[in-house]
């Protein structure tokens, strides 16, 4: 597999970075994560905009900041990727600062686990604890709550973490979290990294005529929903039937979150079938 | 400069870890960071005590848990470090976690900057900002949000930042806040990393039969404190005369502070002395 080490392809098992680096020993880096369809980025425009506002906001800059749409295809065409996924992290190695981190750029494809038919069809459950997330509108590299929290659970059916801050709830580890009522969607806007995800659902609703909003959501509205679901890059639309001990409606997933989950997986259909031709 | 790479002593500059890193992606690891005084480690068992104890609520696991003075050594023989600083580095690659994450130990030499005269004889800044470290008890590589705004700040006398909670201070960003209200020596118990710097403090006031006691440091009372001072292992007793727009007292070290300087200075004299017989 060949990665992009800074102006360099080569061998993605020989990239590596120095101990040294800032970026180690302070938690320090931005990260983005995008999905190849059939060889191209699924929205992937959203993706790179995205990683270069993270640039922005942690105050990095690399000297691939405009070349990054030419990266992702040279990559492609080298490792002859059709379907996988594409990680990019920008890295300050060391700490000298004048407005912003001269960084490192790395880009090289990963493959992630996929999900088990029955977490569509029947749900999954979500663990809650509160906890900010430190400049949540970047996708930076500072995971290590989330992950701990993840290793303290037992079961699998568990899927992320939902952060909250004792009264309203913001968005899971890696992940955003939508809330059905009374037919219509409610997902936050404030203090939560804008997902690629979150985004086209959004603009999927209004085309079925389904009402929707982006508003707080209180704990006590949640765990009242009528429906919950997750969307992320990896697990696209993800129906949760119980968060913590309480159980969501009747248990089962809800007839908007299976509508969104056809919807969503109709857009993925209709991408190949464009980018194909 | 040679270095320790998980069971190699090999040059620093080619210690790397892989790109691939889940230590990178979600800024998991455990960190340490020690000095050497004429070529011994300033309380070194302490440090790794606390390396160790780090290593515990992170679940980490090295293959070098219990060899850690032995590398020390080693790497102060084969560099022949006299003054000098240590950092120790546990770091997660892989995502397979059952009961803890197999980790990669690193071990080097470091150097850093001196703090000048006139921050221990005229006193420093603190910049206060509210934040809730994650495991304050772990040592953490988790350290985005200190590196963060220490970027922000444009006066070189604002040495640290200091998280509070809304109600009470906890600790800066890299070391452990101390205040003097009538005679009497307060710092925070709770929710803080103790620091070695901080627990020889403690232990040298009584000594000189200043009182001192550990408890929660409301926000108003550090502010209208008659001193204020800061503990790390790198700036090891530092007066704050300011912090954000107030003022301490009359804005000038205080004597206590100035006799805890005094008596951890001589601690280290001393500490140099009985290892060079």
């Amino acid at each position: 597999m060949i990665g992009f080490n800074n102006g360099i392809y080569q061998d993605l098992t020989k990239i590596s970075i120095p101990i040294t680096s800032i970026s180690i020993n302070r938690g320090y880096g931005a990260f983005e994560f995008l999905e190849l369809l059939n060889g191209k980025p699924f929205y992937g425009d959203r993706h790179l905009k995205r990683f270069l506002k993270t640039l922005n906001i942690l105050k990095l800059k690399t000297d691939f900041d405009d070349q990054l749409e030419q990266i992702l295809k040279d990559l492609i065409e080298a490792n002859d990727l059709r379907d996988s996924y594409i990680k990019l992290f920008a890295l300050p190695h060391d700490s000298n600062f004048h407005e912003f981190y001269q960084s490192a750029l790395y880009v090289f494809p990963t493959e992630m686990p996929n999900y088990p038919a029955s977490f569509y069809s029947d749900g999954v459950q979500l663990a809650m604890k509160q906890f900010d997330r430190f400049l949540p509108l970047a996708k930076s590299t500072n995971y290590l709550a989330g992950q701990f929290w993840m290793n303290e659970l037992t079961d699998e059916r568990i899927v992320d973490i939902l952060f909250h801050d004792g009264e309203t709830v913001q968005e899971t580890s890696r992940g955003n979290v939508f809330m059905v009522k009374d037919g219509a969607v409610v997902t936050p806007a404030e203090g939560v990294l804008k997902g690629v995800t979150r985004g086209l659902v959004l603009e999927l609703l209004p085309e079925q005529g389904i009402l929707h909003v982006e508003a707080p959501v209180r704990l006590p509205m949640l765990l009242t929903a009528d429906e919950v679901f997750l969307t992320s890059t990896t697990k696209h639309i993800l129906p949760v039937v119980k968060i913590d001990d309480h159980v969501i409606s009747d248990g089962k997933p809800g007839e908007i979150t299976k509508k969104v989950i056809q919807l969503f997986e109709q857009l993925r259909t209709n991408f190949i079938a464009k980018e194909s031709n």
